[in-house]
């Protein structure tokens, strides 16, 4: 297990009883300048957005609406100048993961004098920066970014797709299960595979010995491979909401990543799909998870794959490569049980004169070809594109 | 899964590198005056205390060693004292559970005029005080005190042990593994049985439906049963040590036990043996463990039970009571690998003439009757006590 720290402050607020009672006052803690920054008319049409601003009654309320899927440096942008004219105290992001990451940049960008593109470009000049406190009510099980630092921001003029760190994690979420029981089939399934791949991410990691957090992972995964389709087929079910809401949380709080080496693969590959076509980001992954599944067993990696089976998808037998096959396997069905786009083609990619380029910026950006759990070379994220235009071949 | 808030501010730093770096400045940012809290001569046997001392430099250093296991209420008055008369700005804890929760009592005692004992029988008058911030270095794999509100303290006069929450925890934790490789073999096991019983505590509850905190839960199981035999044979055993050490503290801050009703069983039953017999705590739960699980065993609990054999203890099989049967063997026969002491003769208690006050008190102080995953009165508390008299039977 490699050395590590922790320190998250964010205050959860979990389940139904939450909301009503307690945004006022946690946002009024604060001060009265609240910039409300959410997305687009789903909003209005749940009936959240006039709950909301009942429940905020006298706070002076400033707001930045339209942040959209893979949210832009425009919106940033936008929402820097509303804090810095409006003297906010507060942002409170009503929205899913692109809301809360966008809220998170802003909340350090309303301290900053240059462009807040240098904030996603050098995330090291944001620790320096004061950062307005954010809270969120979050209406979408997938990111995790309700309790990390971390936000992923696009400027389509580029194009390009970046992460970046602050220095606090938001103050208070609020997290209620119920308020995702309007997503979506094909978002919830997308939602679901961005868990996945969080936890499939921080699984196959190079660090050894590390059970405390592999075994948590293990648990995660069952937990939404067990709830996501419930959640499809029945909206209303607390439970598949609650649990995946809690797990997308605990997936990306950085909890079950700590004492690892902790380099990404898939997400830096899909950040190119959906930077260079504005795909959903889970569907992305979904898409790429078992094609980069079957580059990465070898035999090196044969025993953690073959773990993987037995622990998270109940695989017995003596054959550890027959093991990982079938986990892999199993992945890609669960995957396509939810995901109806399993394919490039079925996301409106039809033609592979990019990938070339994607792969270029991939394994640049996310040292692909020296950190990865198995090595990605410009080549070989070629040919996991290439592999993702057709139906899965095992 | 139920309802649940969660916000836990302790940073926590990990591993070999941080204490010689790190320590000094993070007492300094609270001030000058440090209270240091400690146990007995082991501190200054394994030459901790010496390099402790060396790092606190220029800091005005105020010493309260002599914390015992079972912590004493005289030591929380005699702490009391020291930090009013030495206007101390932060306690540093070294050492286990026992020191860190006299030192998180002591942190409120600061602020309070009374007897400290008003504070742990009436825990609610803690969360109106101030409270010192303590910082800890862990010393021994077990209560995850470094982590959580808790504390347990004892009047050996009366004789009563009562747990008491306070607003914070720790400000930040040191957790080194190497800092217990001189942990003796039987306070090893003792740490591991304690772990594995918070685990248990947990895990069978009526919350139902929450698989985020039960699969967590299996995962840190698993991860305690592999692990603890091989840092009770080979102390310097790194990942032993390390993976023990963060399984203790991810066990019991909170965050398993979140979404859940979180009543317990065992260490209200232990409480009493050991605030009577002033045994080894862990221990305690070691011996009491196997014949709760023996008596809790029944219809209704048979599917946890049975859920408990696969996803911990890798039994298979259709029949679920003898799943759960085997469960409760492995579990008893882990214990018994690592613990010499697995009957209450086996640490002194040879005669049965408290059982009955015992179990009047634990029932009454645990709620065990009306609260307990299976209710527990006192004639099935007596039964409980009386069946740890003997060599487990199946």
């Amino acid at each position: 297990m490699l050395d590590f720290t922790f320190h998250n402050q964010t205050d959860i607020r979990f389940g139904r009883g939450h909301i009503d009672n307690e945004l006022y006052d946690v946002l009024h803690q604060y001060g009265t300048n609240v910039l409300l920054v959410y997305g687009g008319h789903s909003l209005k049409q749940t009936g959240l957005y006039d709950r909301v601003l009942g429940l905020l009654k006298d706070l002076n309320v400033t707001e930045l609406p339209g942040i959209e899927p893979n949210p832009k440096i425009s919106s940033i942008r936008e929402g820097q100048k509303l804090a810095k004219d409006h003297q906010i105290d507060v942002i409170l992001a009503v929205g899913g993961g692109s809301v809360i990451d966008a809220a998170k940049v802003i909340a350090s960008a309303a301290y900053y004098k240059g462009d807040p593109w240098d904030l996603v470009i050098s995330p090291a000049k944001r620790q320096d920066l004061a950062q307005l406190p954010v809270v969120d009510i979050l209406t979408l099980a997938a990111t995790g970014s309700e309790m990390n630092f971390g936000s992923v921001i696009s400027d389509p003029t580029i194009p390009q797709k970046k992460g970046t760190q602050g220095p606090n994690s938001p103050a208070v979420s609020f997290l209620d299960p119920t308020l995702t029981y309007t997503v979506p089939t094909r978002q919830t399934a997308a939602g679901a595979s961005d868990i996945f791949s969080h936890l499939c991410e921080q699984y196959f990691d190079t660090a050894e010995n590390n059970d405390v957090s592999k075994s948590m992972i293990e648990g995660l995964m069952r937990t939404v491979i067990k709830w996501a389709p419930i959640a499809v087929k029945e909206p209303e079910n607390y439970d598949a909401r609650a649990n995946l809401m809690w797990a997308a949380t605990m997936a990306l709080n950085g909890i079950v990543g700590l004492g690892t080496v902790n380099h990404w693969t898939v997400h830096p590959l899909e950040h190119e799909l959906s930077a260079q076509y504005d795909i959903t980001h889970g569907i992305g992954l979904a898409i790429l998870t078992p094609r980069w599944m079957k580059f990465a067993l070898n035999e090196e990696s044969k025993p953690l794959f073959a773990r993987f089976a037995r622990a998270v998808w109940d695989q017995y037998g003596y054959d550890d490569m027959e093991l990982a096959e079938n986990s892999i396997r199993r992945t890609h069905d669960w995957l396509k049980s939810l995901n109806s786009e399993m394919t490039l083609p079925d996301v409106g990619i039809t033609d592979d004169s990019k990938f070339a380029d994607m792969a270029k910026a991939a394994v640049a950006g996310g040292s692909l070809d020296t950190n990865a759990y198995v090595p990605v070379t410009e080549q070989d994220a070629i040919q996991i594109y290439r592999d993702s235009m057709h139906d899965f071949a095992e």
